[in-house]
C-alpha cells in the first residue's frame, strides 16, 4: 500500500448552531483545503449518518461537491452509525493507498440540536436492534447497564465507581475550557458531578456527552507531509448487546486496535497520546483497555491516579473529548484525529499543549460497539517499534448468537439478572422512569426486559418472565421478583407504565410505522424469495 | 493497484417481495458466498439508500455481519443515491486493490414496495435541490424535461422520438421475460406502449422504472477467477439541472467512462455488450452516447436500427434493463454487474445468451446524473487495446453555478423556456396535474417555476415570472406567456393548483418539517461559526 499523509484539516465550532448542515460541510472543507493551499482533491469522501432524517435533505455528496466548486470531482457518502467519522477516514485511506486517488478531500458533519431531544434520541435508537429498542433501550440505558456490569465484575462499590467516572468528566471538562472549538467551556465540579441529575442508573448528565452542530474535513494525500496515517482497522461485534458473551471489553474495539497497530508495525508502547471515544463516560476507561493501551482492570485506576491527565504518561481526550468539545454524531470520529492533528502540529492553546506528540492512537465507535475504528498517526520517520506477533482473534460466531440464528426464540419463564438499570430519559413513547434489565433465561438465551421501577433489583437474582402481549417474536417481555404476581396476572404492562395507555401501543408509537409494517409483515406474510 | 476479480454472486427474485429488508440483504450475501463456496471476506461493504426512511432501521453493516455469522469482520455502508450499488462496489475495489483487503462482499438491498407510491416518490425526491423540489420537481418530471429538450435539439417530432422510446422499452420488455430474477416477464406490444398513461409528457408508464424491492451480492477477490473487474470510474455533476451548461448530456457519465477506459487501458471499441442505467427509457438513449459506445446523436437511431438488440452489434440490457428487471434503487448499479457476470458465465436462457462476452461495460447514474459510475469487466486475458490517449475534461466549474455560490439571486421578471413538461403524477402535496418548465432568465440565472396546465408552452417561448409569496429565496415562481395577467395580479398560485389551498402551505405538507425549519432558520438566524 502506498503511504497516506495527512495536509490540511478545517473544523467549526462544536455546539447549537442555527446553520443549515450543507454550510457546516462547506465552511469545515473550505477549512482543510485552504490549509492545504487549496491542492486540489480528486475524490471527495462524505461522512453523514441519516441527514434525511435529521434534515430532511439527501445527495449531499453531489451538493457538497457543487458548493466548493469542485463539481464533476468524485463524491461518495459512506456511514457507520456514530463512527460514521473515523469509517469515512478509512475509505479514503483506503482510495489513497490503492494509488486509485492521489487527493481525498474527508468530511463529516451534522445539524442535530434544532430537534427535540427525544426526537434525537428516537433517530438515534435506529441503530439499536429492534427487540432491544421494543424493550425500551435507548443508548444510554445501554451504556448503563454495560457500567452496571463493570462495577460488579470489578468490585467496586457505586461510590468507588462514581468517583472515577467523575475523575474522568472532570478532566475532560477541565481540557474542554482551553479548546476553542469546544461545546462545553468550563471546567466541572466535583459537587457539580454528583449533583447532576441521573440519566441511566449509574450515568448521571454529566457522564453523557451532549447533542451537538458540528462539522470536520481533512485532506489526505500520498504526497509527504509532517504526519502520515500509519495504521487503522476496524472491527464489527453483534448488533444486540444480547447476543455478546462479554459486557464490559468489546471484541469490535480489541479487533480494530490490533489491525491498526499489525498495519503500522508499531506496537501500544508507541503511542505517546490518546483521542477516545467517551461518548458516555465509562468508554473513555474500558477502550484505554481494550486499545490495549492499559492492562485488563487497570484503568480505573489509571484514571484516579491522573495517568490519562496532560501531564501523566497517556495523555487522554486533551481536547475535552466527546463530553466537552460535543459529539455530533458523524463527525467525532474525524475530529479526533484533528485534534491529534492540532497537538501534533502545536496548534493548541498552549496551556493544554501535550509534550510528547510522536504518535498518537484515535478509538472511535459506532451503536454500542457494533463497530469501532482504531487510527494511528504520527511523524512520518517514526522509529519502527517491532511488536509482538499478534494476529486479530478467530473471527467466531458467538455461541448464543449462533443458537438464535434461524430459529425462533422459545417463550421465557425464568431467568438470572445479568445487568441494569433505572433509565429517566426514556425515547418517545415510553414512561419515565424505566427499569430494564440485561437477563440470562433458563433457554440460554439473553433479553433485555422492562421491570417495576418500584422494586429494587440486582445483578444474579433470578427473576420471572412475561412476555408483553402482542408484540412480535422475540420480545418485548417484562420481569418480576415475585412469581405469585405473575401467577394472578398481576404483573401488568400498565402498572408498570403507570399511565393509561398500554405498553405496546406505545411500543407502536416510538417505532416508525414503516419498520412495524415490515416486521410483522414478515411474520404474518412469510415467503421465500431469491 | 493489485487486480480484483469476481467469484461468486447472488441475486435474490425482484418484485414485491413482503420480506424485511435485512433478509433480502441476507439471501443475496449467502448466495454469494455460496458460489464463491463459502471463502471468507475479510471486509463487507452494504450499499444502502435512506433505509431509515424506508423501513424505520439502521445499523445495516453491523446487523447483516451478524445475520452471516461474520460478526467480527470490518463492515461499512455506502451510498450514493440511487447509484449505490456501484458506489458500494466501487468502494470494495478499491479495498481490494490497495492489497488491505484480500475478499471484499459487496451487498446492496432495498425494501421500498410496502410504501404508498407518492411516499417512496416523496423520499426519492429528497435528492433533488430543495429549490427544485420546492417548485414540484420529481425524478420523472426532471427525467421529461431533459427528454423534451432532446426531441427539440435532435429535431425529433414527438411521434418520432416517442417511437424510438417504444424501441427500447419493448425490446427490454421482451428481453426481461427470459430472465427468472426479473419484476415483469411479459412482453409489451407496440400499441400498449402507446395507449399506457403519460407520467410526466413526454414520458409514458412504460418509459419508467418500477418500485421494486430486492437484493444483489458480490464477492470481489484478489485471487483470480474468469473475470477481471478492468476498470471502473466515477463522475459528479450538479446538484441541480439547472446549474449545468448541457441539458441531453451528462458530464458526469462522460468522465466515469473516461476514468474507467484509462484504468482498464481498453477503449469503447472492445466493449460487446452493456447493461445501462434506463431507469427512464430515455436514459439508455443518452448514455450510450456519454459512455462513447455511440457516437453523439446517432443513438436514437441505432435503437430503431435494432443495434442493440441481442443479435445487434452491440446488445445492451438484455437482462430486461432496469425498466423490466426491476429497480431497487440502491440494488441497480450491483445488479448490473452481476448481469453481466451471468452472462459471461453462460448462465442466462439460452434464448438470451449473447455470442460474445469477453468484455462488457455497466453504467449506473444517482439522482440527475448527479453521480454516474462506469464498471467494466471481462475475461482477465483480454488482449489489451490501446485507447487514443484521453484524459478526464477539465473539471471547471459551470459559469451559471460560480455566478450563483454565495450571492442570492435577483427576483426574475421574465425568461425563455429552455424544456417543459406536464407532470400527471406529482409528490405527496403538490396538485396534478402540474406544468413545469426550465426557464433561462433575463439575469442568466435557470429556474424551474410552475405554469399554468391548461395553458400551450414550447420551447424558446418568452414567459414572465412571478414569485410565489412567502417563499424562501430562489423559488419557487410561476410562469405565464400573458403580461397583462401578471400585472393584473390574475396569475395566482390558486389557478394553479385548482384547490382551495395555497401552494405554500403545499410546499410545507411536501417537505420535511425539519428541512423547511433549518431552511427558514438560516435566511432569520444567520450566524457565522468556524
Amino acid at each position: 500500500m502506498k503511504p497516506v499523509y495527512i495536509a490540511g484539516t478545517g473544523m467549526t465550532q462544536f455546539g447549537k448552531l442555527h446553520e443549515p448542515l450543507i454550510d457546516l460541510l462547506v465552511h469545515a472543507a473550505q477549512g482543510a483545503l485552504s490549509e492545504s493551499e487549496h491542492l486540489s482533491p480528486d475524490a471527495i469522501y462524505v461522512g453523514l449518518m441519516n441527514p434525511e432524517g435529521f434534515v430532511g435533505d439527501s445527495n449531499f455528496a453531489a451538493w457538497l461537491t457543487d458548493r466548493l466548486g469542485l463539481s464533476g470531482v468524485p463524491a461518495m457518502r459512506v456511514e457507520a452509525t456514530s463512527s460514521t467519522g473515523a469509517a469515512v477516514l478509512h475509505e479514503a485511506f483506503q482510495a489513497v493507498a490503492s494509488g486509485n486517488v492521489k487527493r481525498a478531500l474527508v468530511v463529516a458533519g451534522d445539524a442535530m440540536t434544532h430537534l427535540p431531544t427525544r426526537k434525537v434520541t428516537q433517530l438515534l435508537s435506529q441503530v439499536i436492534a429492534a427487540k432491544d429498542r421494543q424493550a425500551g433501550a435507548t443508548m444510554p440505558a445501554l451504556a448503563a447497564m454495560v457500567t452496571q456490569r463493570w462495577m460488579h465484575d470489578a468490585k467496586l462499590s457505586e461510590e468507588d465507581c462514581r468517583r472515577a467516572l467523575m475523575k474522568v468528566a472532570v478532566k475532560n471538562h477541565d481540557m474542554g475550557q482551553f479548546n476553542d472549538r469546544a461545546q462545553f467551556r468550563k471546567p466541572i465540579s466535583e459537587e457539580k458531578y454528583f449533583d447532576s441529575r441521573m440519566v441511566s442508573s449509574p450515568l448521571c448528565l454529566y457522564d453523557c456527552a451532549p447533542i451537538t452542530d458540528g462539522a470536520a474535513a481533512m485532506l489526505l494525500t500520498s504526497e509527504p507531509t509532517d504526519i502520515r496515517i500509519w495504521g487503522i482497522g476496524q472491527g464489527t461485534d453483534t448488533l444486540s448487546m444480547t447476543d455478546r458473551e462479554e459486557l464490559t471489553s468489546f471484541r469490535s474495539t480489541r479487533a480494530a486496535a490490533i489491525r491498526a497497530y499489525n498495519m503500522a508495525g508499531r506496537g501500544p508502547q508507541t503511542i505517546q497520546f490518546a483521542e477516545i471515544h467517551d461518548a458516555f463516560i465509562p468508554f473513555e476507561v474500558l477502550s484505554l483497555e481494550d486499545t490495549g493501551l492499559m492492562e485488563r482492570g487497570t484503568s480505573a485506576q489509571a484514571e484516579l491516579d491522573e495517568i490519562t491527565h496532560i501531564k501523566g504518561k497517556l495523555p487522554t481526550n486533551i481536547s475535552g473529548g466527546l463530553k466537552a468539545r460535543g459529539h455530533p454524531v458523524s463527525t467525532s470520529g474525524l475530529a479526533q484525529v484533528i485534534e491529534a492533528v492540532s497537538q501534533m502540529r502545536g496548534q493548541v492553546d498552549k496551556q493544554v499543549q501535550i509534550k510528547k506528540t510522536g504518535m498518537a492512537l484515535c478509538q472511535s465507535t459506532g451503536g454500542l460497539f457494533n463497530q469501532s475504528f482504531v487510527t494511528i498517526l504520527g511523524k512520518p520517520r517514526a522509529r519502527k517499534a517491532p511488536i509482538e506477533p499478534e494476529t486479530v482473534e478467530q473471527l467466531h460466531v458467538p455461541e448464543r448468537l449462533s443458537l438464535l440464528n434461524g430459529k425462533r426464540p422459545r417463550r421465557q419463564t425464568t431467568g438470572v439478572v445479568e445487568t441494569f438499570t433505572y433509565l429517566n430519559a426514556p425515547a418517545e413513547g415510553f414512561p419515565a422512569p424505566m427499569l430494564l434489565a440485561l437477563v440470562n433465561t433458563k433457554g440460554g438465551n439473553h433479553i433485555i426486559a422492562r421491570g417495576d421501577p418500584e422494586r429494587p433489583v440486582e445483578i444474579g437474582q433470578t427473576v420471572h418472565l412475561k412476555k408483553i402481549e402482542a408484540s412480535g417474536e422475540g420480545g418485548p417481555y417484562y420481569f418480576t421478583d415475585d412469581a405469585e404476581r405473575v401467577k394472578q396476572g398481576e404483573v401488568s404492562v400498565k402498572m408498570l407504565d403507570r399511565k393509561p395507555k398500554g405498553a405496546l401501543s406505545q411500543v407502536k408509537d416510538f417505532l416508525s410505522g414503516s419498520s412495524l409494517k415490515t416486521h410483522y409483515f414478515a411474520v404474518k406474510r412469510k415467503k421465500k424469495s431469491s
